[in-house]
């Protein structure tokens, strides 16, 4: 998997197959003349017209995936790592797979020591998801789970757990079942009124440090004489909402 | 290292010692009745008000390090290491270390297989972070180097380099000497002064895919039947820029 | 009424009295030395700090009006005159007054042959927006009625209506009766949950081009050297609906 | 004029001719059924779909108003009417005239008592702007002076200036001697360079107040069952900088 990017700030990612070319409006690259090369190196097409060879970043991967679902975006991915205190050895569960953007950020922070349990109904979803896991050789750290988030969770006390669904509301029993005390929760819903209903939902589990934000990217025109914000931008991918499990609970549910 | 967190959210992270008491303006609570309880407990001050204990997160962490400096902020910390492409294996180097906040993450993301080098030229931050990765037993993964970065990096080959300094821009023939072609560069600078500045040395140096951004993080008051932002935001961190260096600068300096 | 303004950006707005001091932390200023200035004219206190007497602007006037309730902010304030079609000669409702911070500016906008009539169940606050429009010398353009709007407004086939109320889904159909067909309606709103309740209640009526947003402002650090956002900044000050009615509501009403 | 409404909130704004027909997508609609409608009516298309007839509004003619040249929006407008304190009587000065957009408001506020002065030295957009402006009824409330403002103004003592020119920088001396002591001045500038240029020229005059702002809309999806904000949203338009004059700078001058 390589990065062809042009000097205009343009790229496109693809797999060199020898004996194929590549074509773009600036002129046809061949797969032959950028394999083998270091990374960085230029290459011009056949109208003369200048490339460079990349090693594709995960932002740059994530936002090329394949994929049949909604994506989670790098500014959203990246807090929630940090809000969800993912770590080398940490345990987490997440629900839906996706097409697996998330697991592999996760499945590279928890390190060999940690584990990812992802969950996920829609068979097709795995089966991607596995392959760009395998992909970065991570398959070790990830256990993929085909079932329903309704039936509950395997696994108890782990440190984490993220739901990417559009009804965390109805699982957070569940929830508390997989979390450890004290462990991490987190959502993202593009929608106030799921927002709401979550609200409702971790209160009613006594649920505490519930948090809710939201992040905007803006990228700027980076032309030294010329700068300014670029005139338009994604407005929302959606709301993050955090909260931590406590003991007190199972004790009431014990009355 | 623990949090005590009120019912209402606010939060205190402090080192539990035998003896001591912990005083707020709710009550008082005895580190005894908190030593040996489990994470996610929930404790009684003297005065009936409820707290709980819990594991403090990275995020928490992050924003009550003892510092001497300014802070690098979640928001942007999780994407820098999205865009820098930090994985395990990781070779990174930063500079300067500052209270080593932005240091602990990476040596938690680059895994036991990757490395951080952080430079620093002041030596009581560098005393601090080695306490705070301590803390952390993350001990091995750093290399702390007491050095002014004008003098150049030891390190070749390095996948990313980050810059948290007022004047990056004199220092990109270092980085681009410490970068393996195609390295992913960062930097944050809180003016626009700065960024314009450091554009026209990244565009000197020949860096491609120059990118600035900024990102903000908008807090929502949690309340089910009264969703709504809060009243006020931080407004600026910083503002973010990142670029990947290319081998052609090189062939170039060897006319 | 004057402003007397620090050459360190703040300032202070207050009526000018004979005999009278003014004091701030950089020194003493007597009302004698500012009467008869001209605006623009710089005066010292007896510490040697400079100051300079401006006239007020609607802004400034606005930020610091005597007021018992929430305010309107200018950021809001231009931009609902524009959404609502205020002009010269327009018909204006608006409820409730509140401290006529909004009241102020419809009058100035609608001019010598536009009218704004004011709906407010406060008597208190009727009396501080009489003050404050007495001051303008606007009288004439408002008329204040202390009446609940619950009880419908007395005019008809006005050109815009504008509810600051808490609860304005409740008086759709008073806006209606009262707004001509095609008119533009307003409101602002705190919380997502009382704007999700006005969709639901402007669709009941069959208003048209229902439109939602919200507008932000950000301050910048003045300095020509280290032009950058100041650090904090308000988040949130209300959602902003904008509809308009329209005939075939009332045919329906018919059957 | 008139604004033709589809229920999906989308519209159309042309001058009704007879005999003429308006194609849509969603089919077509006859002039001649809509003349002699009252504002707010429904017409259906041959097709069967329904449209409104409405009156357009300040905000929606703005933005498809005839133009030649970068537009002001509704948000910014807004804001600099109330941050110049532009209100019935005043005399304000105003560069470049563009298509009179802005000029539109101006005229609006400023009243039967009120004048706006409006140069640019583009003839085109001088014509342009005077037909919009003869549209609204408000010729007599505006001259226009096609001159560069490098020669200074004809006006002393007025009440604001606005400068909408890519230069601003290069005619604070004219500004100065145009406005009263006191008088408002604002600018609207894309790019950062430039609003750094104009803080240096502002400082060098003396103006005080100086104050730097940028204004963010965000539109929603008016749905009440998916109550959020829309996917993208416009990032930039400029940067508004606002500033006093002061009697001083005069003094100085005689020096």
């Amino acid at each position: 998997m390589i990065e062809l990017a042009s000097t205009r700030s343009k790229y496109f990612i693809f797999e060199l197959k020898s004996g194929q070319e590549f074509h773009t409006h600036r002129g046809i690259v061949k797969h032959d003349d950028l394999i083998g090369c270091d990374y960085g190196s230029k290459i011009e097409s056949h109208k003369g017209s200048s490339f460079y060879l990349l090693q594709p970043g995960i932002a740059e991967l994530n936002s090329t995936t394949k994929r049949n679902t909604q994506i989670m975006y790098p500014k959203d991915i990246g807090y929630i790592i940090m809000r969800l205190n993912i770590l080398p050895g940490s345990q987490v569960i997440e629900a839906g797979t996706g097409s697996g953007g998330f697991t592999q950020v996760l499945a590279s922070v928890v390190g060999s020591t940690g584990h990812v349990f992802s969950y996920e109904i829609r068979e097709e979803m795995h089966n991607l998801a596995k392959k760009n896991i395998s992909r970065l050789g991570l398959t070790d750290r990830v256990s993929f789970i085909g079932r329903n988030v309704r039936e509950g969770f395997d696994e108890r006390n782990v440190d984490a757990i993220f739901l990417d669904l559009p009804n965390p509301y109805d699982y957070i029993s569940q929830v508390q079942e997989g979390l450890k005390s004290g462990g991490f929760f987190g959502s993202l819903l593009p929608t106030t009124n799921q927002v709401i209903k979550l609200l409702v939902a971790l209160e009613r589990y006594n649920f505490v440090f519930i948090d809710v934000c939201e992040i905007s990217l803006r990228f700027f025109q980076a032309i030294a004489n010329k700068f300014r914000p670029v005139d338009r931008m994604v407005a929302h991918t959606g709301y993050l909402i955090f909260a931590r499990s406590v003991i007190e609970k199972k004790d009431e549910e014990a009355d």
